[in-house]
């Protein structure tokens, strides 16, 4: 099972979240672009990081919002918006190169993640830019969300993530972060969550039923202590229970795109609202 | 001979510049990154323009100061600027990549280009940068500046530029703008000037006498219908004579490296003071 | 009869509109802030000009932008749009005291003109920016649109504006910019119907009917020779006919401000979807 | 005396220092305008607090340099620089306003800071900016400096501030940065050396002897728990010793502006050179 991280969201004088810390528990790195976090030297100080620690590398891209952190929903045009992503990826891959890494994958960050998870335009949108600068490139994004569906049919690999700390209905769809009980707080309650998801591909819903949940990576969080505390806990009893913690994007190199992709149960793959990340 | 153009400058709904003109006419497109000059989607435009004309690609990198357009000397760390050069080419080869076509050079833009002229710490930096990021790529520079020679020693391959339609000092320095004549507004003597240059490896200096000038690509400007109306001279008159006009990077390619790098006269290499662009 | 357009709009070295001509022919100038277009030296610049000719100044407020130019749709808290409204604002005011003159209007620029026609929550949202920063200022919205009636309610003068160029359908609305005919090129027709806004209070609707417009401003355009030439002929056939040209701001001053409001007739006002601007 | 304090320099979601509890113990907020930190709505919950904490409010005006927090030199034209830093207090104003409250001087940030202490052509470009935006603001400057002497000579009041963690030469000028002991960690050493500055006018300089300096404002940090700590140790060791801690410019309402003005003394006032803030 691969653990991803939201790094590089430092920019300038103003820190976020701890790297070095997560570096040493994920085994991939979301990392910001610039467009919604990150500027350049704290990007390559990241990426040198990730580098020495073995950690696989995504381009965490974003809408061009830097004050909304990327969390503000945008109306760009497919132009704007094709041309963002394929600007934000290469600039990291640049910056990679220069850390002696590359970048393996893409995650979509915030208003833009949730977008595409159901907005059919600029999901193509982004997997054009995607394809226009490196097919090669794996797509990571919700679970059962519409948009790894059009990846694959354009031909790109895909990973779908689960959330560890999220709650999730029993349709498999996230419990809004408006609702009470949408976070899960106890470290102990997340990983052993995550643990049912390695071990029987579910979750407990929030009405307590099991729903159906396939996924090949665990997103955690890392700008807090206790964020950090949560991701040590689901590394440490996943791999008590003798799970192998490795980045997706080396299994996808050493295997068939087909076991790499994963949906949610068919019932839940209907409507998924996503409002992660 | 190569002539090179700086373009790709628009920023949004704001027009800069007649590149679809330019693209007839120059060889090798100096494209900005962003940090200057360029959003991601009118770069793509130009980039994709290039492609269709075989114009090469140069990244003109520069200070991230949009509202100054990179004209305002700038004090970044080397830890900043390696990271913004590095971060700027990675996203025009990133969407070089999406136009078909690809990144062969780089040229620094404005306060930066006239700064690593004689600053031997951020000419460092640039040259880091480069190195970083893809060791294949050439500098271009300031005919006679000592950044070209330290880019040489550190393994790049280099190419010195002159400016069609600046006046040059007996010593091979370019007049300061604030001097009376230091622009040349007539096409034809612009172009006369050129084809000297190519003939004879010499231009008339302000003085009256010839200064030698060793340059494999001529800059020019077209960010007015006068601008383009010399370019258009420069290069008639270049054809009319003979000369071949192609890319520098096409030629690059096929011969020593030591045949691209150029210098001005010794006499004057010593005090080039940059103040072109 | 007051003349308006929108100017300041250059930014740092990319130049846009011909603030000097269009300040000879319009009686205010809503003046970009620094959000979707203006760099202070420039807008101070436009300010200068404004002031040394009498002409009034509105604060053309808009969404942090600069790349969409605040034509995209955004979606800020009311936190973060009720500071951003005043933001903008207060620096225009600050400018403004410096150039010797004084912002007497608001007037929303580009995708926030256009929302607040409509959106409640985020009209309400900068009708409380300019009740918290100056209560004397004057919204100048869209004829008919539902933002001037809650400014009103909130204690607010406004004043409704109609676009020269633009044909109105029978209910009063724009014709959106995607339906052919929708803007009008030629300076007399565009002069002759707005000379019929002045004297009987309608405009020829795009289905050949007249449609009741009442507008104490016209907005008119200067972004090129063609909408300055629009904008001259708008000028000088209203004065040909005896109206005469004066800002709404000094009218507001000497009389009531239910004099200044205005309404589109009943039978439009219901459902105006304003893409103006 | 007062103690004054950067606040408002958290940026979008990004935080930085604690504004509430800074609140509690300084009598001025320096407040950050947007171009080197603070975005609207971040400023304005910070004025709201200062506002209902009686703390006085000044316009920490910056260069436009986000990423590099206004700490690096930069080289705008007096053109520009007016324009900034008129823009930048009348958005504080603005803000202000809204929050209820006003600003009563001018304090500015960093590298423009350290630049105008010695730099006489971007002093007077300050100076030049608040005369024309409000001849009633104070300006806040290094002990000594010369702009100091400048704005008083243009008719502006002026405030000498003393820094509490830094240690002085024997001359009057702040220790550099890069030397040992620079900063003084201690909060009872800082507290103490304060109390001597209030009750004798003077501070032990970092060779043992004491040098003469006049200052009525003193700049204390509060961008990390241990910064708070020491803030408070100056506050509660003034008030002990029965000094009034109190805004300047509350006085400066009350009193003669010759009473207000600071410098530290002729042997010391020849040559400092500022780098503090």
């Amino acid at each position: 099972m691969d653990l991803n991280s939201d790094l590089g969201e430092s920019f300038g004088a103003w820190h976020m979240g701890d790297d070095a810390a997560m570096l040493n528990i994920v085994t991939s790195a979301n990392v910001a672009c610039g467009f919604h976090a990150g500027d350049p030297a704290g990007i390559l100080d990241t990426l040198r990081e990730a580098a020495s620690k073995g950690v696989a590398v995504g381009a965490h891209v974003g809408y061009p919002d830097l004050v909304g952190f990327g969390r503000r929903n945008m109306a760009p045009s497919s132009r704007e918006l094709i041309a963002d992503v394929v600007y934000q990826i290469g600039a990291l891959k640049g910056l990679a190169a220069a850390a002696g890494t590359r970048v393996s994958y893409v995650k979509p960050h915030g208003a833009l993640y949730n977008t595409i998870a159901f907005d059919q335009r600029q999901a193509t949108d982004v997997i054009t830019a995607i394809r226009a600068i490196d097919a090669d490139l794996i797509l990571v994004g919700l679970a059962g969300s519409r948009v790894l569906e059009l990846a694959r049919e354009q031909g790109l690999r895909t990973v779908a993530e689960a959330f560890a700390d999220r709650a999730y209905q029993a349709d498999g769809q996230l419990v809004s972060r408006r609702t009470p009980g949408a976070v899960i707080h106890d470290p102990t309650e997340v990983a052993e969550r995550m643990l049912q998801l390695v071990e029987r591909g579910s979750v407990p819903s929030i009405d307590g039923s099991n729903v159906r949940l396939e996924a090949n990576s665990i997103c955690v969080h890392g700008d807090s202590p206790g964020a950090v505390e949560i991701a040590r806990a689901v590394r440490n009893t996943l791999e008590s229970a003798g799970v192998e913690i490795q980045p997706f994007s080396s299994a996808v190199s050493s295997s068939a795109s087909a076991a790499l992709t994963a949906t949610v149960s068919t019932a839940a793959a209907s409507a998924v609202a996503g409002d992660g990340s």
